[in-house]
């Protein structure tokens, strides 16, 4: 499936600023770049650096005073597997490669050390598979009302736990929060999805299981097989899509996300393997 | 210079457990192990992963319920470089190798996110420069009390930073929330430490400064130079020197550390690159 | 129903140390002490303060360095009432008398702020009366356990709602904390309580209700009938058993409870006004 | 010195809501209401309650869905006294009168059982007296910078020592909260501030010492003079301007106040005893 996906930030700068964006697609066994564009205003010299195992493509620039512009538009195909979810175990401690072992350590915004006991409470009691992940979301997704402007840069999953409501990282974390607390290895991603409104850049987690990563939206704003991923972290922590060194302010952020294939995503219940 | 490092931990299991232990010293660039023995009992399969980036050295092993001993024991060669203070700047945004990027962002047990207008006030003014980092440690060591038992398994920089106690790691993490606030990355290491009383795995943290990483310990407990490296992570959620899947007492810990070399470390003010 | 309690508190003291205990049984409509006894060794000057609404009574004395022996015993008729649940409704915010509107405020442990969306998904939907704090005292026992060690003197009614392993104040807490969260004023008190084991000061919570304090515990480890009061305040800061000024540790704390009435207290599904 | 305060709220009512308001001048041995007039459109019943202890004045009143405007409006004699901040001594807890000992706990915004270590560090080693709490105001003005819009409802004393940015409020939290961890009773009010640039509701903080409360502001915005008490509390939970069970939106807040006394009053390093 082809999605031609690009962004459009508007930046006012009162003084020169460094700029790490994390806003292009990744290539990776699952999802290719046909064609892409960048465009810079004012001209400044930027650089690319594509992250060692997880492939994120950072971009660095530097820029003077004044306006900056930055364009990127993307042509993508994907292709996603889909997965009988009911064949998918999770992989005990003793099977687990030790590879993926730093995902089910805590990290900033998924405090997984402190949900330990409501994980068990509310999920310990599940078969250890594909489902109870699903399970999770499901909790998510029933407890946690999405509402813009409910929380910050600075909440993570055990505020939302108790707070319950959140944005789409907000989702995201505590999804892998709760994976955690439960052994099972999980991440975050960040990435451009289609039909979402309003559009905007858009978050979700995978976790490990079987012997590869899965894709899981809490939210259940989009279709999964209409995720193009531009980052995979710990959280949000590792993918944000601009960090700034100086003094800007975000003055305007367009996103878009057009489906060129004729039949555009749809929802459905399988186990997407986004890796 | 030589040392003689190990450790013998016991532990009771009521269950068949999954442990993951990260006790032995890394081979790396300054540092190379000579000699090892590792000695397991019951005598059970184990498995060593080395991860790829920081080559730390995770054992991991299933035992059935009932006793457990696990007894290390390495000669280590550390060939630790000493760097003049004064030539070693911090490394602006704009040319960062873009690989240490993960280390300026936050972590579990080190929210520097919300520490950055503290560390603008206290070290904003400062050279940027290797002596900055110094005063950090040197304000941690003015201001936190080390006092055992103090802190816990959740503690983090953030409640140090009020609280005022705390250990090792404790100091460890303060060091790394201030480095990141400033935008300096900086990571967690832990170690086994000559001359530290009581004997037990310590923890100090690394900036990355002028082109390399750089060790620092808040604590003045111990000299720099006989530290041996264990592992190294973004906090200690990533270098636990256990991490147990099932239900196991620590029953008893012993940690020792012999200078081998004739003339033993000595505390110095000079730059320690550990790597 | 009479009883005879009282409690035995040794203390060493390194310094001349000044100590607010709140100990005594208080006298109030539903509650009158008959006789007792205090007893300090060594002999001090001690002083009594009595709180002017909810009647604490506090006693102040200095110690100087060496053992302190507080030894308190009461004979304590009680007579609570004992109303039907299903006759008591919530109070209306337009009708709620002004002078308990401080008890529907957020305080140190029950950040009632913090849970209003938790607490309307949970119980907003239920009849606004008796049963619905009922439901609140059910919720608690079900998703807590009760772990002594669990927690500590900084925990919170923020932190057990997801931690979810406490002790008594622990569970009066969030108990509280709920109750605010849907506009029920509600508060912490403190007492003796008839066969709680191992004997230890105990707590509970009350909630305004119809046109009184009716009394919870959501612990369900004693008889709400058997429950002697010593303090009421807004959480466990204001009523601490002993607050010390100084510095002296806690050598030996004994706790008792008798019923000299010929049939002791049960459990009961009734609504208990203990004021 | 005579004040005329007031202040205009206009609400939009999305359901019928009650609302307690917090907003008239109290009547105590300092501070005389000579003339007031309030103005409720709709015209709806309004019912005034008067706290015993700290005269707080509650407003108690149940508006229609649609527009609400209250319009407060006082004349109001200030005699606050001025001692000389060299004879007032702290009282240690042996002769602090027991019944203010609830404003030496912790509360909900003013944590002061986290920051004990810290208030020893930066003012254990300072004179018992005044100048203590003037040290504590020194330091906060010098550490935390004054900006509107960086905290909200939930921030507390424990997050403005870290975060070091905050309003009026924050900076009442955070000397309440140092008052408190050594021993100090604290108290937080709200009230009318002559000279607030831009015109709002202000907050400061009352210390016991001597024989009395005396007014600390942190924020050194206005002289202290001209502060015109609304309410008294444990901390801004305690006495909110509005407290609204309901559905209602604040369009407008226009706060007034006018020296009606040729001299206005001046900044002064004197005590100012506030009742």
């Amino acid at each position: 499936m082809k999605f031609q996906v690009g962004c459009q930030l508007k930046y006012d700068l009162s003084t020169a600023s460094t700029f790490i964006f994390n806003i292009s697609a990744v290539n990776n066994g699952s999802q290719q770049v046909l064609e892409e564009h960048l465009q810079i205003e004012p001209a400044v010299n930027s650089e690319e650096y594509v992250s060692s195992t997880v492939k994120n493509r950072l971009l660095r620039l530097t820029a003077p005073p004044g306006k900056l512009q930055v364009s990127y538009q993307a042509t993508v195909a994907l292709s996603l597997e889909e997965d009988n979810p009911e064949l998918i175990p999770e992989i005990p401690p003793e099977k687990l490669p030790l590879r993926v072992l730093n995902y089910v350590y805590p990290s900033r915004y998924c405090e997984s050390d402190r949900l330990i006991r409501l994980a068990q409470t509310e999920f310990g009691h599940l078969l250890p598979d594909y489902s109870r992940v699903t399970a999770i979301c499901n909790w998510i997704y029933d407890n946690v009302t999405y509402l813009s402007g409910s929380s910050n840069s600075q909440t993570s999953a055990y505020d939302i736990v108790t707070q319950r409501a959140g944005v789409c990282r907000d989702f995201a974390h505590l999804g892998i929060a709760f994976c955690r607390a439960l052994n099972i290895p999980a991440r975050f991603v960040s990435g451009y999805a289609y039909s979402l409104e309003p559009p905007d850049f858009h978050a979700a987690f995978e976790a490990y299981l079987g012997s590869r990563w899965y894709l899981f939206d809490a939210t259940r704003l989009i279709p999964r097989k209409g995720f193009v991923r531009i980052g995979t972290g710990r959280d949000a922590a590792d993918v944000s899509f601009a960090t700034i060194f100086g003094s800007a302010q975000l003055e305007d952020l367009k996103v878009s996300v057009d489906c060129l294939t004729e039949a555009p995503p749809q929802a459905t219940v399988g186990a997407i393997t986004s890796v």
